[in-house]
């Protein structure tokens, strides 16, 4: 059990299980109900069935206003809390941090001269390695916690659900830990875990409920379904961004970016509200504690750039002209193939984690981490030490760009071993928390020697790229900024001093942050808003724009984004933002889903059992049988025939699909699709894997539970043409619903009318929202098997629905738009053919799909 | 004929045609051309038929790879033309208030001694006249061109074509225009015009021809649908925002807002760059030509706001504090009340113009826009001269806030009748360009007195009233800007003169033109991302957020925003945001049209063209006929039974619902319903007489043409069961489709199978975008009416549909994420039983169906 209890915990382990091929019912139960929740996907198209429409004609235009300001409200709050959260982490770390360096630095200075260096290594060494400890066992607790947080809060707004991404105990991991990891002096940024920790705020406040702790339970029956919840969620994880950066605009783009739903006005509105409440609540707070002046908003986010700013009366400076912008394109292209040797690498350590480190005892995971600190701390003393050149400090009275009133720019300057007014330009950026060492390659006047900037880079690239995927939250905004500006910086050096350009160093350390953290992160609009809003300088708008676009493209020739990567790695059925337009080859009916699994509008209980116990689909289209025969009828006139032809002719059923299918299963080497399968499922190993075990699961579907009501098993011999057989389409209904169906005992007697079937409210079909009782843990010995459920006041009897031959493109459109979980394909006279989920429109599928498709024509 | 090109010209005078009753048939025809092309909606919805299909066999990934780069340059081309534009306007607009201020202020300088002052004042008028004469009969030349364009392009994007706004003719007539009206000195912006003119650039650049001039004509085949059109258009005013005001980010904020459709992060990645492309051409041209420094960037747009800067070193100015805040919600009530004012006043004008202004010859309205010009010299000229006061200047010496490198901010006081240290306050408002008086309030030291910021408010509120509906290019912009800064600086002389508060009065005025701003336009995202990236200040953030919204809320309790208002005066069918959650207790059923003109999908020439010379409809279903008997089986179980009842009682049925309608309006008196509808419609006037006009045109159909082919008319004396006959829904084919397959002879013979039709390649079906010809100018004779179409491989054969049963919100939401024209209804065994198109939708049209509900329940 408690290999699957891992199972439970880290669902990208999937792994773990293989090695047991022999299970006891019981584990398999477990494995069922794992599989159950694993990767569910988000409703996020409102369903309106019968209580859902009692509950509607309650609301008139004044109640609607009425829990519209309830959701400003709510808005408020998780902008609020957001922004409290990143000033609890901020200070913490800030103060952590202070007092490491204070003490180590203090140390240093001293044992300088005594040449006591192994014991100030030691110090650092504790105080690395203790906060590491800290932040890896709080990640112990909540595996989730682990790494940035983007990948599944992207792949949470794309629709799919993670277990336990959105819990309070994952956010308070998140929070603690990434204080810890942050101060502890990993190559780690608390950005991302500050997105992710903004994200469950928004799914968890709105509740006024926790799983984590029970006794959390306020009687708020508002926002009980995926789309609100998911609404918030948005805004959450804006709140995030804004709270990060001080970007209140980023932060509604990066939501929108990734939130991809369709463009919704009022939602977005919200959202802009919510990252400015978080940005300005943060704002207030530290300019209130930093300088003791409550009211005045003085210092945005938690990263900033500092003022980009041309000395005063200086009017041949420019931040920038148009001669650099050729650089600018250039460093873009580097920044892209920075980019994509970092990803690449990562995603080999990525896989040999999974493969070796993973299904290994839990505490491996956390001296790994330990490891990856004590190597950092090493190389940050001994780089510190050994490898700094004294340079000369430009004269403090000259024009010091101020860090928007925080604190000069010198005081974070290192002049280990070096004599006064000149300062250690490898100790000023190793030695110095990262924020500090940004600000350092941006904004000082003093000069960082070409041999620094290298070996700096150098190392920080490494260090960053072993660091993220240890399991400890790790954001990779700053690491990758630091690392850029390095890298933008040495070019900077070398076309000013070097090659004696009028150029302004700190633009070219910014493109270069700009760029190599475009080529790892691939996002687009909204990191181009974050960056403009983090300088706050509107003017660098088309550099920052250009440079990641190119920076884009360079990388993208390579490989994917890194988050992409680790979502794909966790065989997440992430869907693009759009199919390539050759995929407009294939229709509905090429990559929808033929074999059904369907229910009756009025079905007995025990096929319900039956159905729900046997198979694991979340959702079941709700038919009627369509046995009459066709009358033809043909008259002289060759219209009425040409027309009757066509329609005969144009009606796609499900048996004659189901010929079509085979016939050209067999018109070529099976041997050959596998091989394009394999092919294909080769680049996501665990996808696979889990799918195997589902494979399993379904093959054996009839051992683990004894067939309850032999009498009424689906009949195995039926013919083709019977299990083919045409079925009229009428709704959809969900496993959750037809569970809570079933548990609240709604059904009538075969003698008697449907109408005398007990009714429920929308409370009752919502109250168990999220975590919806699953039928293994019903007591069937309370149900009459030979009762009937009528279902058809539940379902979602108009759900959106494509016919077979609409083109990929169309069917993409509407799933991705509408947020739909579930579409059903229904023919030209009302039959249901099959139906598409999110893994038919998956980008593997569609070209597997797309190959087949060439293989047979 | 006059009467008819004067409707054919001016879309939102339909009411001139009322008084003709009688018409010629020749009237007529122009009349039927003219409804015909009136406000037709635009197809967002890819239809992919045979050609198209064909069309993209030959598109593998690589040629998709060569549109999409084709794509990205025509985005930057668009971007430089709209910056050129701007800058063309600009520096015309520049030189010819130079010349003018410069004439006419030296002439009062000198006349303020010899006494002469009347001669200022004709030579201010001759100017000033000079100017909007010419601005006039530019629009006479093009009406469309008249106005700030903003609702046009609102309209456009929302997917409603209005005839004639993307035309280069209209292009010039705008460009030139504003430049005139900006120019004589009339209350109006450029602003909303360069919005107009970078759509026009969007749409028409990538055409690479023009119908205003035939001779522009390359052979450049792509972009020929509607779909890349809105795109290019969204991009394109995106764009003449950002050169506008300098904000490449609100400038795609403001097209996703108003573009509406689904969030599309590939097209608005380049609607960013796009902006981009323009913001910083024109950037790039104004430093040059300014400064003389070409290649450096500092100038972003033509409207900005300087630099709001506490004076170097004191440390106790803060730009706002948390007090300020409070005052901040109070002036954003307050602008929300005065815009809702404005809009009112301007709505009242409005249709005063409407019903008596625009009906008489057109000199009337360049009268109208002359006597409009000399209230408005008068005004300035009596008011700077009376009743300004003389007020210190501050010293030179302390910090003058320099308006990003510009000129100084005393460069543009003027001094009318003061002494030296003085200025005159009231003539440094009135007697300069509209931004220079907007950064005269933003960050003049010196103080306007209390008497001469109210009066001047007053003046500007009533003037600019006045003027916006006017016939010349006019945006609103900047004059509400100015009107609500004086009303912003005023309350800041209030609080820092009266009652001693440590304030900011540059931010006051900020927020107090924001709120007016805000009051009158109603827009929330974009306006407040423009207005940040306008003062280049993050920090601004909050304050003109919570502004904008309050001002929003206020205002929307009276009325709608100005734009929404003149939208609605034109009767255009504008899709809102979302639905109110009470029209959920609607279904598509409700809502849809249910009389049908149909084809089939083998039609006889003369049908269709009998069928298409008798409707208006842009599109047809294409149908077969369901003759067939429905033959129940009933078996003894009564799960069986249940089904079947289930499937027969849930199928809706076009007689059914037919007979349904027509007992539900039986059921209570008609002249409620009439009321009802009556008084829904009073508020949309002239939407109403063009629904009377259509309702004539539909009533005489079969009269003005002879009826060609007598023995095959519509069956008139059909009973409602046949008329109402089941139909298959097989496809939808446009109006346009067809008239094409006619005009290139797409048809077989009785006795030959269809294969034998000739067949149309993609390229043929699109050549005629965007004006296919007319089903009039059809040579009758060309055809053979026997001959039969076979329409199937033409026909958008896979339309997203709904059912019977779906819910307003579904319905909304799929028509507008998707930018559908036509929905059919189609219900659960495949038959159609009505269309849903943007009227159906409305919201006027939606409230009366509401009603209804409520009446017949």
């Amino acid at each position: 059990t408690t290999k699957m209890a891992c199972c439970g915990n880290c669902f990208c382990c999937q792994c773990c299980c293989r090695e047991g091929e022999t299970r006891t019912p019981e584990e398999l139960k477990r494995l069922h109900r794992f599989l159950f929740w694993l990767l569910q996907s988000l409703d996020y198209d409102r369903c309106i069935n019968e209580p859902h429409v009692e509950f509607l004609e309650g609301i008139d235009n004044k109640k609607a206003r009425k829990y519209e300001a309830i959701r400003w409200m709510m808005m408020f709050a998780i902008g609020v809390t957001v922004g409290l959260v990143g000033l609890f982490v901020d200070f913490f770390v800030h103060l952590f941090t202070k007092i490491k360096f204070t003490v180590v630095g203090d140390s240093v200075e001293k044992c300088s001269d005594k040449g006591c260096l192994p014991l100030s290594l030691l110090e650092l060494l504790a105080f690395n390695m203790t906060f590491i400890f800290i932040a890896s066992v709080l990640v112990l607790i909540e595996p989730v916690a682990a790494g940035s947080g983007i990948p599944e809060i992207k792949s949470y707004l794309n629709g799919v659900k993670i277990p336990g991404i959105v819990r309070l105990r994952t956010f308070l991991c998140k929070a603690a830990g990434v204080l810890f990891s942050v101060a502890g002096g990993l190559f780690v940024g608390k950005e991302g875990p500050m997105i992710h920790s903004g994200a469950i705020v928004g799914a968890g406040l709105p509740q006024f409920e926790s799983i984590t702790f029970k006794r959390i339970k306020f009687d708020f029956p508002y926002f009980r379904s995926d789309r609100d919840k998911r609404d918030f969620v948005s805004a959450g994880a804006a709140a995030g961004v804004a709270a990060a950066f001080g970007a209140p605009i980023g932060g509604m783009l990066f939501s929108l970016e990734e939130g991809s739903s369709f463009w919704n006005q009022a939602l977005t509105w919200k959202v802009l509200f919510c990252s400015m409440s978080a940005t300005f609540t943060l704002n207030f707070f530290r300019s209130g504690i930093n300088f003791s002046k409550w009211g005045s908003f003085q210092l945005p986010g938690l990263l900033n750039f500092g003022e980009f700013k041309c000395p005063d009366g200086d009017t041949n400076c420019h931040l920038w002209t148009a001669v650099d912008l050729a650089f600018f394109v250039l460093m873009g292209v580097v920044g892209g193939l920075l980019g994509a040797l970092f990803n690449c690498m990562n995603r080999k350590l990525a896989k040999y984690r999974i493969r070796h480190i993973h299904p290994k005892a839990k505490f491996i995971r956390v001296l790994e981490s330990l490891l990856v600190s004590m190597v950092t701390t090493v190389v940050i003393f001994a780089a510190s030490i050994l490898l700094g050149e004294c340079r000369d400090l430009s004269s403090p009275t000259t024009h010091n760009t101020t860090l928007s009133g925080s604190e000069d720019i010198n005081s974070t300057i290192r002049r280990f071993f070096c004599t006064n007014k000149t300062y250690n330009d490898m100790a000023t950026l190793f030695f110095n928390p990262q924020e500090a060492a940004i600000h350092q390659l941006f904004h000082q006047d003093g000069t960082f020697s070409p041999m620094t900037l290298s070996v700096f880079f150098l190392l920080y690239f490494l260090l960053a790229c072993w660091t993220y995927g240890v399991s400890v939250p790790s954001g990779l905004f700053v690491p990758s900024l630091l690392c850029g500006a390095a890298f933008g910086r040495l070019v900077s050096n070398i076309l000013k001093v070097k090659l004696g350009m009028d150029i302004y160093s700190g633009t070219f350390a910014l493109i270069g942050a700009a760029a190599f953290l475009g080529g790892v992160v691939r996002m687009t609009i909204s990191l181009t808003v974050i960056l403009i809003e983090s300088t706050n300088e509107i003017t660098y708008g088309l550099p920052i724009m250009i440079t990641l676009m190119v920076a884009k493209w360079t990388g993208d020739f390579f490989n994917k984004g890194i988050y992409d990567i680790h979502i794909q790695l966790r065989g997440v059925p992430l869907l693009e933002w759009e199919t390539e337009i050759e995929m407009d080859k294939l229709t509905a009916s090429d990559i929808m889903e033929p074999n059904l699994t369907y229910v009756y509008p009025h079905t007995r209980v025990q096929s319900l059992v039956s159905i729900l116990r046997t198979t694991v689909y979340h959702a079941f289209p709700v038919v009627t049988e369509n046995r009459q025969n066709e009358q033809d009828f043909m008259k002289g006139n060759i219209l009425v025939s040409n027309n009757i032809h066509f329609k005969k002719s144009s009606v796609m059923s499900r048996a004659g699909e189901q010929r079509r299918r085979c016939q050209s299963m067999k018109s070529y080497p099976s041997s050959e699709l596998r091989n394009v399968c394999d092919e294909q499922n080769a680049a996501v190993e665990p996808a696979e894997e889990g799918e195997d075990l589902l494979q399993q699961m379904l093959e054996r579907r009839y051992a683990p539970y004894p067939n309850l009501y032999p009498d009424q098993s689906p009949s195995e011999e039926w013919t083709m043409e019977e299990r083919f057989r045409p079925l009229t389409f009428h709704g959809l209904i969900l496993r959750s619903q037809l569970v809570n169906l079933l548990i609240r005992g709604v059904c009538y007697a075969e003698n008697q009318s449907s109408a005398t079937q007990p009714r429920l409210s929308y409370a009752e079909m919502t109250e168990d929202y999220p975590r919806y009782p699953d039928i293994h843990d019903l007591d069937l010995t309370l149900l009459n098997p030979r009762m009937i459920v009528d279902v058809t006041p539940y379902m979602n009897s108009c759900p959106y629905t494509v016919s077979p031959n609409t083109r990929i493109s169309q069917v993409f459109n509407l799933f991705r738009t509408m947020g739909l979980r579930h579409l059903p394909v229904v023919n030209a006279v009302g039959e249901i053919v099959g139906i598409i989920t999110r893994h038919n429109l998956t980008q593997e599928f569609l070209v597997a799909k797309l190959r087949q498709h060439y293989i047979t024509i």
